[in-house]
């Protein structure tokens, strides 16, 4: 085992699914990166801890004390620490506002960033604060609107640096749940993809998109009295949840400067469903901005405190 | 163990979760009525007819065969034949059209009725076609529009005794899955209901039905950020899914003569709400209607025969 190197601080971004972790040196670079499935999700509140050095053990220093950043549902109520929300409207919050957690291991000082919250009308965000103030960082004179495509999608006013307004919306919990739990499952049995059927469907969602549980049932009734493949159902769900999702956004995006954050999939989709309105959107990459922002929310401090 | 009575004929309502049956006199009157939780959804093609002998052979007469009528998912493609469906327009499916079922056991003859489908656009029943023959039996002038809610409500137009179209809605499916399974299930935590919110919900599922993955996690985020309660956010669930697929099955409501075939709890549920919208409906039971239905399967049969 080839010798590791010391962290000057650790960043960790800390979702419900997954642990990854940045091991920074004292010039904000990333030396090496680790993960782990110790997401949130399956996590209580006092294994946190073992599930952090498990990963992060071989680059602490004996007698030093490593600061460690954490973004994501690590605090949330269910997670290790609840690190309460600040009110919109807001920079992204940085380690001043974060919340101390106590370890038993003395070599670390553990930081929650605060998630977002917005009183009216009543909504929240856990980690895309953290991808948000890295689009600040990267992108300073940015105005305009964020598209944040995920289990939870955010749709994201952002001026002079400040987060003003958001929306969220469950569309990829729904997607995931309708196409693994629901009776579309029997419908959508591929990992194949009809970008034609996709684009077909946003339009049908944008169209109709009262219609959302009717023509969800279409897709199967579809496959029993049709015969439409699998790959044609897939796409159509997609299809038909993002395009009410951007019916219900359209004050966002009409007329507004859009950019994505998202990995390449669903940014891409979301692209492309935007493209057919006219919308010419960026797509940016949600890890590299993440540990932008981590690293924004650390250095924010250190200036701070000069 | 008392003496059980033999059966003329039997009547079997077998859904994706339920196995329920009634043991039928020759005057078709039901003598009396089992049932268990072996519906489709647990069974492999080669345990249905355990699972129904399993509650059918005490009533059974050596030396005779009995009649066994299914209706429901048992003959879906998933169930223990497939019988196929018949297409809109058509009168509800009677025992001239089922499909005779092998069984290892001479002592019964066993047929499974159809479904029903629509061809464009696109939709299956299977199942409602019996509380539909029920309806067209029991309230032989009825002209217009059916409700039968639950896990895929159905919209139908009924006239002259005949299916004319229908449309299925997910709606009872997503409210089990979003309650049950999404991150609202840390908002739902309750059997507890607030009609208030129920009704309030429907208007703003209704007004804005685009904005219904954007309204859902608004119950989550309310609940986190102004601490909404548990049967407020679980009626909300309800109404802001029922208030889109109103918005959606208008054509069919409108102005029309309704009646919602439910058990008590979901049919006053799509009663109220229609209620809001100056629709009076009628609430029919569901399992009365059932049974009705298979013996107006089982009778026209006999009556084809004489």
């Amino acid at each position: 085992m080839s010798k590791k190197p010391s962290a000057s601080w650790i960043a960790v971004d800390w979702g419900t699914s997954n642990l990854r972790v940045w091991i920074m040196d004292e010039s904000s670079a990333a030396v090496a990166k680790v993960q782990s499935t110790n997401g949130m999700g399956v996590l209580a509140p006092e294994q946190f801890e073992d599930a952090l050095l498990a990963l992060i053990d071989p680059y602490l220093t004996h007698g030093t004390i490593t600061p460690v950043i954490c973004a994501g549902m690590v605090g949330a109520r269910q997670g290790w620490v609840e690190a309460p929300y600040v009110a919109t409207p807001c920079t992204p919050p940085n380690r001043a506002a974060a919340t101390l957690v106590p370890t038993k291991d003395p070599r670390v000082s553990v930081h929650i960033l605060p998630g977002v919250k917005q009183m009216s009308p009543p909504d929240v965000m856990r980690g895309e604060e953290t991808q948000i103030a890295g689009v600040v960082k990267q992108h300073p004179n940015f105005d305009g609107i964020l598209c944040l495509p995920g289990t939870h999608t955010k749709w994201v006013h952002i001026s002079a640096g400040e987060i003003v307004s958001f929306q969220t919306f469950m569309t990829g919990e729904m997607f995931a749940l309708l196409g693994g739990q629901s009776v579309l499952r029997h419908s959508v049995t591929t990992d194949d993809w009809d970008q034609d059927s996709f684009i077909t469907a946003a339009a049908d969602g944008m169209a109709r998109p009262q219609a959302i549980a009717a023509n969800l049932f279409g897709i199967r009734a579809a496959g029993l009295v049709s015969q439409q493949d699998a790959k044609t159902a897939r796409a159509r769900l997609s299809g038909l949840l993002i395009g009410a999702e951007l019916v219900a956004a359209r004050a966002y995006w009409l007329g507004q400067n859009v950019a994505i954050v998202g990995d390449d999939n669903i940014g891409d989709l979301y692209r492309a469903a935007l493209a057919e309105q006219g919308v010419t959107a960026a797509v940016w990459d949600v890890s590299d901005l993440t540990l932008s922002g981590l690293i924004g929310a650390y250095d924010t401090q250190q200036e701070a405190t000069k």
